[in-house]
């Protein structure tokens, strides 16, 4: 299996896990956990190999993403009520799955030889919209959008790594490890330390 | 016209009342019943055939499609006020669009001979997507994630026993007929009898 | 460059404006405001590419338009505060980029041959589903479904007049000049004069 199928596997695994916690913590039953966790886990990877036109989709090519989705659902199912907060699991682990799908997504698009821009987008959109669909079909606030934090910053810094460090430093594992490492360290220094950009804050016309 | 079509046909039809009695409850104008219908009938279908690669697209490869849904909207416009209650129609109708939608999902999946979790997803994805995206746009909370219902758990039942049936007893159209009784039986038991699946409840740790 | 992707590039510019301007009123972080604006400019067209399978996707072939999206994002993070009244600045752009981006739809599925209800929906889809992405994912109502407005129907009826001129009187540009001038005018006239279609209001059924 190659570096990158490992990544999708990893990040559908986590992506699940969150969508679970979702399920949980809007009380579904067990088919609206498999369905929470399965659109988490594939909607990102999706989107990516529908725009770049990759034919079929990841998980049709290979329906072993859906098991393993769907087994990490049903473990929350067993489990979740052991967790002390689930809030806490849901945006760490968020952050794990953030940090694997970035790099997964912007990997494809290289191999595919697009260009610096469009790598560095297919990471973003990768790593981001599945947790959007999660939180938009819920109708939670989107986590990806909450004031204040690097989420879609952190995967921009994460994807641009990975194209600079393959770029300019060595290409295929180095690459990779480099856009989750940016990547996971920004998204958890913003959940641990508060890390943030300046938000836009209307300020009085200059008259 | 082929079974499928003829499936794709009535879910098209159904869904599109469906979506205009939606948007005569948000009291929108003519234009605004033809969009959400539209969004409604096509949206699952559409998707399916994205996910699929099926090219064109079911209603642009036969645009008929779109003219029932918007005369089911014209309907659905000039008729409304004459329900007695539009939230209970609205769901029996979702109910009977589900259970034909399901089928035509999953036999288009079935036909292209994907495997066996393939057809179930994609059963499912035609059946609960446009319903969902009816109710996104529309702001509702989606019919789709109902607590202590049974919908994707209906279209997951509806599509397996199509996949059964196929497989270890008759194709086609004993098949689809088996997909769409069995989901409607599941959606119409728990519409009117409250039948449901355990929901997640959290118990305390067990320390 | 041809006048579709002159008439794209347009679009994809003012588009990203109103998306900047609704992260400003959310209060969003710089990389918030590339992420909406990018979502708003290029959501309906990539829907478009994606439907009709147009391959690559308009901004994959093109990665400059992801620059102007960007380019417009920042502009508006450091002007937004000049402006007197950001709502409606937002509505005014919102139906110059709606009045540029239905022509910019309709011509690509009329350039492809495609049969007419076709080339009008693609008008409408290319219109009016960014700015629909761009208020689901931020969780306001959306603009495309205001009642008492055209919208919609300001869509539609663009895109109308676009076929039938490049049908009945001249195609290329006095067809797509044709679809814009409509667009807005009905756009234009619903903001200012609060023209509107009726909506739908029960009334009490005959007996």
């Amino acid at each position: 299996m190659s570096w990158l199928a490992l990544l999708d596997f990893g990040a559908v695994m986590i992506f699940a896990l969150t969508g679970a916690l979702v399920a949980s913590r809007a009380q579904m039953d067990p088919v609206g956990f498999l369905f929470i966790a399965c659109l988490t886990a594939m909607g990102g990877g999706t989107l990516r190999d529908v725009l770049l036109d990759r034919n079929p989709v990841f998980w049709i090519a290979q329906p072993t993403y859906i098991a393993v989705a769907c087994g990490a659902a049903i473990v929350v199912f067993f489990t979740a009520h052991l967790l002390e907060s689930r809030l806490r699991t849901l945006l760490w682990l968020d952050s794990l799955a953030l940090a694997i799908a970035v790099p997964a997504g912007a990997g494809v698009a290289l191999e595919l030889g697009a260009p610096p821009p469009i790598v560095i987008l297919m990471g973003m959109i990768t790593g981001c919209m599945g947790g959007l669909m999660r939180d938009v079909v819920v109708g939670d606030v989107p986590v990806v959008l909450k004031q204040g934090e690097l989420y879609v910053s952190a995967a921009f810094g994460g994807a641009l790594a990975l194209w600079l460090t393959s770029t300019y430093f060595a290409p295929d594992v180095p690459a990779l490890v480099a856009g989750a490492a940016v990547t996971w360290a920004l998204r958890a220094g913003s959940l641990a330390f508060g890390w943030q950009l300046p938000t836009y804050r209307s300020t009085p016309p200059k008259s």
